[in-house]
């Protein structure tokens, strides 16, 4: 793991990378009352050449760094924590699994260390980065998931910190999360507003692929209007998908009203929740106020999220060149 | 301190006090990633005849059961868990201040453990409470605070967790705290919506004495609309003044304008927060949209503000017969 420890006073210390250890914290440290924390989630990936590339990091330290000044914690070089970065996944680069349905995930973290009640910025703060060798994220694999749509859960609001990857937007979700699995479904479509528009799905962005009332084919996505975490792969896929021009690609809010009615025209080709840990998880179906709308079919083949796996993968497996792939002895 | 810990296989372990101790956290702990975590405000008193006394103990009990189910945490028998608060400042008792001004801050405390990465409910827990004499909570007395009121931030929100005394509520927070305070202000008064509701002042809730526009002396602070905080203060002040009788006492909806019209009118009497940190806190002044709303008179005598706090440190401290005041040794 690596360490880097903070105080107000002397700024940020000297890096350390040492074995994986328990953190000793006092039990007034502020991380454990007033969620003074934040994350990343970035992998390691060992190509079919055996080079180790990470992907897009820099994307990962400039969100980081924005969710810091938010959340109170000190700020930092991001070229030099990525830096750090590949020489950790260097020094356990045997944990980085040779074969292209796993990775390395890393997880850097910051949290606030200290040990007083008053609710005000910490002091003193830590930066550590863990790893984990991991599989492809969802036990099913990329058989589509069912979402629970229940407008009572609201996940984040305007003049909120939806677009922050703070440790706070995650607690209050765990229990909707659970109710989520107790009525059969795997993930949580978080809706917002009285027309229901849709935000996120579970940890991850959500976007729809359908015919418009136009009769165009368009991939939509909710706006970065500060209710959405900006991911990286929501960015890679809206690139990657303009420069094919195949298609309209558009920013825009989507309400369950239009989902629910391009479904049961015919025009909901599919849907997909885009993110770091499975890059894309189509959506099979979504329960919503008694009713379930049908969305993606199983076992389709050709799909657009599928064309988008394998392109982004290819990008990090080492099979396609790009400046997105990232090599740790760069 | 005491700590409980607890397993989903085998529920809450023994209770053990012990000296206050760093506690060990391995660093995927979920606490540190998703702020799966809460915790109460409770103090001990030592009265004008040496007994020690909690202030209605079974409120923090019964609010911290409701954080703990929202929070995808363990719930707790909360009687048992008083007796142990009861045998814990009974070992520290000597750390209960001699006199009238300070107290035994009590702080109860629940974290996710389990040394997992998954979003989901944690399958360990620690329940464990600290404890540390305090003062008088605001620097500057009795004196009033300025607030910032500034709407384009959001504390809570419909389908949130505002009514929660989760870690996420507070996390973030201190940003915009540090904002008031770089502005000459103490404390943040959170707004909500576009007729800007107020809702609550720092960590403690708000209390409005006015004359209303039919001329009655009224007490208004916002209703348990989930956006707000169910203090065990609030409720005492509000209990207090129905049982006098002599003014309304009204939970509902109360805006800037209200307040900002009845400033000018000269119908604003006071303002002042309710918390079991400071008991109450008059308000002085309201920094809203480059605007400075006057409210509390400093050194002004017999006001309600000093009633209530005259009337609850009475029975904290053992001078007033109540019910809500329970001693360690009952």
């Amino acid at each position: 793991m690596l360490k880097i420890y903070y105080t107000k006073d002397s700024g940020w210390g000297a890096p350390r990378i040492m074995p994986l250890q328990d953190l000793r914290l006092h039990p007034a440290a502020k991380v454990l009352h007033y969620s003074v924390e934040l994350f990343e989630g970035m992998k390691a990936f060992r190509g079919v050449d055996d080079e180790i590339r990470l992907f897009r990091p820099n994307m990962n330290m400039a969100r980081m760094n924005r969710t810091a000044a938010r959340s109170a914690l000190p700020t930092f070089n991001g070229e030099e924590l990525v830096a750090l970065l590949k020489k950790l996944v260097s020094v356990d680069q045997e944990w980085v699994p040779h074969t292209e349905s796993s990775s390395l995930y890393i997880r850097p973290t910051m949290i606030g260390t200290e040990p007083t009640l008053g609710v005000v910025r910490p002091a003193e703060a830590l930066l550590f980065v863990i790893l984990s060798p991991v599989g492809p994220y969802f036990a099913s694999g990329f058989k589509p998931v069912s979402l629970l749509a229940d407008p009572r859960y609201v996940r984040a609001w305007p003049g909120g910190v939806g677009m922050m990857k703070m440790g706070s937007n995650y607690g209050p979700t765990l229990e909707i999360q659970r109710q989520a699995e107790q009525q059969g479904c795997q993930q949580v479509l978080w809706l917002f507003g009285p027309e229901h528009r849709i935000t996120e799905v579970g940890a991850m962005n959500i976007m729809v692929f359908l015919v418009n009332d136009q009769g165009e084919k368009e991939l939509v996505t909710p706006p970065l209007d500060g209710l959405i975490l900006p991911g990286v792969t929501r960015d890679s896929l809206l690139t990657l998908a303009r420069s094919w021009g195949e298609f309209r690609v558009t920013e825009r809010d989507i309400t369950m009203g239009e989902v629910e009615q391009a479904s049961e025209e015919g025009r909901l080709i599919e849907m997909f929740g885009a993110g770091t840990a499975a890059v894309v998880t189509p959506v099979g179906e979504i329960h919503y106020q008694g009713r379930v709308i049908r969305v993606t079919k199983e076992g389709q083949k050709e799909s657009l999220a599928q064309r988008f796996y394998n392109t982004i993968t290819g990008i990090q497996y080492g099979k396609v060149k790009s400046d997105w792939a990232v090599s740790i002895d760069s």
